[in-house]
């Protein structure tokens, strides 16, 4: 895949600065940051995209979203100092499921550094079993969707 | 997949502590720190497994490793205190690539928690572009993966 | 020390919320990250604050800027989901050291949950031995403090 | 302070290789890591050297040890590959803390890489305040401290 911006359709993105911590000693990024960021860009989607808090969530409601599967290309490398995109698009809402695609573009050169397709299970942090999409979660991601709306389970 | 040991035939395995330092606030395993897990595990397995320095290989001959596609499974949740068992085989050896499977399994319980392929690409670390696997790399690991001998390229 | 927002006279500051992957098992931040978000805070001040890129510090001028001496007092704790106010002040700017107090501030409560005292060596990255404080960025850090003019060298 | 082993009367200590995973794009440790390793450390310290498990005080027993207060001087770079030797001694037991001097030296050259003095407070981890060391470890410590005995609150 060559340059190309996130698609216009994308349901949330941020942008990030790639910073010394997050390199290695090749000076770009260390693959496993990727994902400590995603994790950050889904907090985010849920706070401020979904309107949903996500400490709420986690602490109050004891409800969590590990990830189950995941696969990831990586591309292109980011160095230290590179401005980029990260971005975020629901694929599919499952019952207990969210599979979202996730990825990284460089904000001036637009070229796709990685990205990755992640299923994330609601799970009860009491019991650590996955549990129903609470519905105002789901409501929240049906609504924000919009036009680019996911899969839904039949 | 059901409680069941790591395989006889695991080219190379390490037992490692689920530490304080590897959880989250739900108790468990963040799960990019799996990725970090299996850095190191792939370093243990050049120097001990395969006899090539890894830091001479990064530092002193330019060489890196970065992974460039990856997909995990994760099956159960690994809690601090655990005794985990890491384990890698060879599934393919390329021209300029090596394909790797990777598992973390309870020492004790003999579950499997998660496990991952993932290809590593041979770059060179001064331009940024992938270079053959060297032919010392090549033939420590064909002698190393003996008769569980991974698939080559023709 | 009780509840008191950053100094009027703080040099820098960025507000930043505190995410799931800063804590650790007892819901709180792990100690550690609040360095890894303080080496951030001083790219986010050379970067915008002092205007000098800190990218182009490290890998262009191979100038690095490691830390040799710290004291730390952490005082309450930063739970997932806190907004904190990370600020700079310049304390002393030495021949080839810098001594800066930074400190990490409930945005909402103001109270302070840690500070600590660091002390940064500006070092050639090609020998990792110290070198003095490049004129650029003496005088940057000079006519950042302004009216909070730290103490330089006699 | 020069080239120098870990003394004779360290009451613990352990040795670590320095991972790719550990070093940031200067090639050596990124010093927050050391936190972690030493945090690692009293992990083991307590598993290892007190035959208390540390899993059982912070998940059974709900009781943590966060760090109140630290001082750390970093004297000579650790690079990828090094092996090193992670040390501690108790400084002083007091009613609800304890002072822990910790050193990180090359296991091979002897040189002292950096060293801290760490004040860890045991804490209930229900309500985050501090509490009186537990009598088991209070009596474990004593006993493994024997003749480097440290300092007892009056």
């Amino acid at each position: 895949m060559q340059a190309k911006p996130p698609p216009a359709t994308a349901l949330f993105s941020r942008e990030r600065l790639i910073r010394f911590s997050d390199c290695d000693p090749a000076g770009i990024v260390f693959y496993p940051q990727y994902f400590i960021m995603f994790n950050g860009l889904v907090e985010d989607w849920f706070n401020e995209g979904l309107g949903i808090s996500y400490q709420e969530l986690v602490i109050g409601r004891r409800i969590g979203l590990p990830t189950v599967h995941l696969e990831a290309d990586f591309r292109a490398v980011s160095a230290m100092g590179d401005q980029v995109v990260l971005s975020l698009d629901v694929k599919r809402v499952g019952g207990r499921s969210l599979t979202v695609q996730v990825r990284c573009t460089g904000r001036d050169d637009g070229v796709l550094r990685m990205h990755a397709q992640i299923v994330l299970v609601t799970t009860s942090l009491r019991e650590h079993h996955a549990i129903d999409i609470p519905p105002d979660v789901r409501a929240a991601i049906t609504a924000a969707s919009g036009n680019n709306r996911p899969q839904t389970p039949r």
